[in-house]
């Protein structure tokens, strides 16, 4: 539990009420109460400010006057209120120590205020810093080091060679260091080139269940610092990540593309190899890049949905475009001189 | 081992054949022998009736004539199939009891009749019922309940906050209660939204391999019954899928979205966040999204199959698409000025 | 460390440079120092011939000319380079042997030079052959056989039925024999159908971070051999991937399809259930195959990359492309019966 009046004051907001109002949790404005917090962020849902029972909203000053209970005031409701649930965050304990259960190698170094779940692994030359937790089932390789703070979920790989700065977050089933996909061709069948390089995460970077990211093959696979992705991503071997930029479930980059800095990139997304896109470019849900994007903007390229009878007819006529352009422009040319001729 | 009368007992259907021919076992028409049973379910293979070995086939009514030997009538052979190849199944044994290695939690709850396989977790206040079955490296954190019969396969996290009902079959590298993608964005970078709800899985759902779905922000991810999901599928927080709706590997679903019942869903498509899908919809392979859909039917956007040079002269074109209409409309104006004019 | 002439002999090239000349390791051409070998494939590259300080660099016998430094002389300096790669990778060494964690079935047979690792589990009826590695938190099901010198990297899982022939390579968290995607409808909801088929991989095969690779419904699943899958694909049940097919990450093949040998598949490319892809056909990125490839080539299908504010015109039109063509033929018509009426 919280006073309204602490709690606006931790946010560094104004709000209007009674100070020593009991706030103990947050909600949606659907389902929140009396005793709980909610935000309006998306005025779309301006007419919820009558209908809930939520002891406090925040609201932006313009929204203040929609609503006769208690608020806390912010610009950014959704940002303050991602500040505001953290405080009520069922805590969880990760005492320091190693559980008996782990198998750390000799070479080794744990920081003692470090906590190692059961059934984890630590190879040879990897050392886990302060303040780190891996929570179960984690392993962790040859010559990996974990920054200050970072937090390994159940399940997750890091193969080898693997560079974490502060505070990286790694939910499960990720794999981060594994061998990026280069193969020659001989004679015979293909021939594997060796994969040589690591992985460096930069600090606050938080990467998504199940996604992998290779190293590299000569030089590392960066991400620098306050990179977001979310499940499912693969990230190929070279590939390097600017600080900031974030990344939507299900999208892929080939090897040796590079991103810039706060980009905002949709679902499903693909980049293909040796690729630049340059800082503060949006990619929409589903976009292939297919050729370098120099100029910061929105981009995209998914086919529209529709009904499958009308796509069917339609997706014929795709197949025929270049022919239905040439005939256009005939037709074009023939009016143009029947006009002018 | 079923004698033939017994088996067509179980499957409540009429049968053809001497009642004590032994089937020991299910297979295909083209491989299936003189002891085994097999069933033609597309009639695009009644060619094969003739020239197979199966001892049994499972055929419908109509069909049943292009065969002499012994045949299992239905109306629908695969339906009837699928039941009888449960009997055949190898049955594997899982006693009740916690392997010796497994770490489970003091104030955890593990029934009697469960059985917890070898490196498995058990976090705080999990709930394990009856009959359920953790194979190994299973990691149950936190607050999870697990229903009568819940069974779950190696390498699955259920990370927190997780609710199954009876009989849900989980496959391996399955991810379900993984923060959701929340992010709002600071001056200095992104500060993480916390994710502070559950997941809730129905009765009889089937997650497949290194498919990952999140837990809700504030809410709870839910999949209502009898829900089918393929590998590789990401279901991100604050979903909710419909009763019997099946979705085919590698498709996505973003935040807040709403499937609805009775759905079949194709592979790797994709569905935008807060959109609305109706009960009975099918969405062809690879078919995106963009706006909610309120009437059953079919639906696709993929764009289709060309020769790569055919491909690149027509991708030209799609670029110069808004053109080409206009232009298009330019002529028929002046043929219609022309005709009329 | 190696001299310039025994590598240059063990790769059977000819050399320019002293034979005696140490070589450290390699490096690209920007990073490389005066005791590391590097490489040009690219002649786009070929300025940094000039600038490079690498020892020795691997070149066409064509560009030998551009450098004066040492040279190694292939006709295929990126095969070359991989090969001579392979001679510096940091040894890492799996001792044989069965680490006291590991839980192994009595049945099970663990060949003495296999090397069985921390969190390792072996189910029933299952073989591990000579040199074999389970690095750490493998779950190998039962009835499963890895052939001489299979190497399986942490979190992989061999759910049941998987027959490895020699030198398969798996990397962490791939999930191989899941069940299949199999269910019959009935009145009340869905019927799971068996699946008792299993997986065979071939000799050489790689498989990357995250695939998976289900079992079949009655015969088995089947890669042969050198097949290499990149991370994050999904092979469903049934399927067929002939020698030598690469495959780049998050691409789908579904069920009962069957892939050619020597085929150069792209990321995120999809194949529908049924279809045959012929030998020798390249899919660029994200391709959807909906119909049998018969003939060699190469083919595509993904929209091309567009500013969304371009995109969102040309969207809207790919919606009328039928009446567009309709009306062009009828245009085209009328001038045709001008010209000639």
């Amino acid at each position: 539990m919280m006073p309204l009046g602490e709690l606006a004051a931790a946010l560094g907001c104004e709000y209007r009420g009674k100070p020593d109002m009991p706030v103990h949790g947050v909600a949606t404005l659907e389902k929140a109460g009396p005793l709980q917090l909610s935000f309006l962020a998306n005025p779309k849902y301006t007419a919820q400010l009558q209908d809930t029972d939520a002891g406090v909203v925040i609201v932006t000053p313009e929204m203040a006057g929609k609503r006769t209970g208690a608020v806390i005031l912010s610009q950014d409701p959704y940002l303050t209120f991602a500040k505001a649930a953290a405080f009520f965050e069922k805590p969880r304990a990760f005492p320091p120590g190693i559980h008996p259960s782990a198998v750390v190698a000799a070479s080794a170094q744990i920081h003692p205020r470090a906590h190692i779940g059961p059934f984890c692994s630590v190879g040879d030359n990897s050392v886990i810093g302060p303040e780190c937790v891996l929570e179960s089932h984690v392993s962790v390789g040859p010559d990996c080091t974990l920054g200050r703070g970072c937090h390994i979920k159940p399940h997750v790989t890091l193969v080898q060679d693997c560079l974490l700065d502060e505070d990286v977050l790694i939910h499960s089933g990720a794999v981060i260091g594994a061998d990026g996909f280069g193969l020659a061709r001989d004679t015979n069948g293909w021939v594997k080139v060796p994969q040589l390089g690591g992985v460096r995460i930069g600090r606050g970077c938080e990467i998504g269940a199940n996604t992998t990211i290779d190293r590299g093959t000569l030089d590392d696979t960066v991400l620098e610092e306050d990179v977001h992705l979310d499940n499912q991503i693969q990230i190929a071997h070279n590939v390097r990540i600017g600080a900031h930029t974030v990344m939507a479930g299900c999208s892929a980059v080939a090897g040796s593309a590079t991103i810039g800095q706060n980009c905002l990139i949709g679902g499903n997304v693909g980049v293909l190899g040796h690729l630049q896109v340059c800082d503060n470019v949006t990619l929409q849900a589903r976009t292939l890049v297919t050729r370098s994007i120099t100029k910061p903007g929105s981009y995209s390229s998914a086919a529209p949905l529709q009904e499958t009878a009308q796509w069917r007819r339609n997706a014929v006529r795709m197949r025929q475009l270049d022919d239905m352009a040439r005939t256009l422009k005939k037709l074009d040319k023939a009016q143009e001189t029947d006009r002018h001729g």
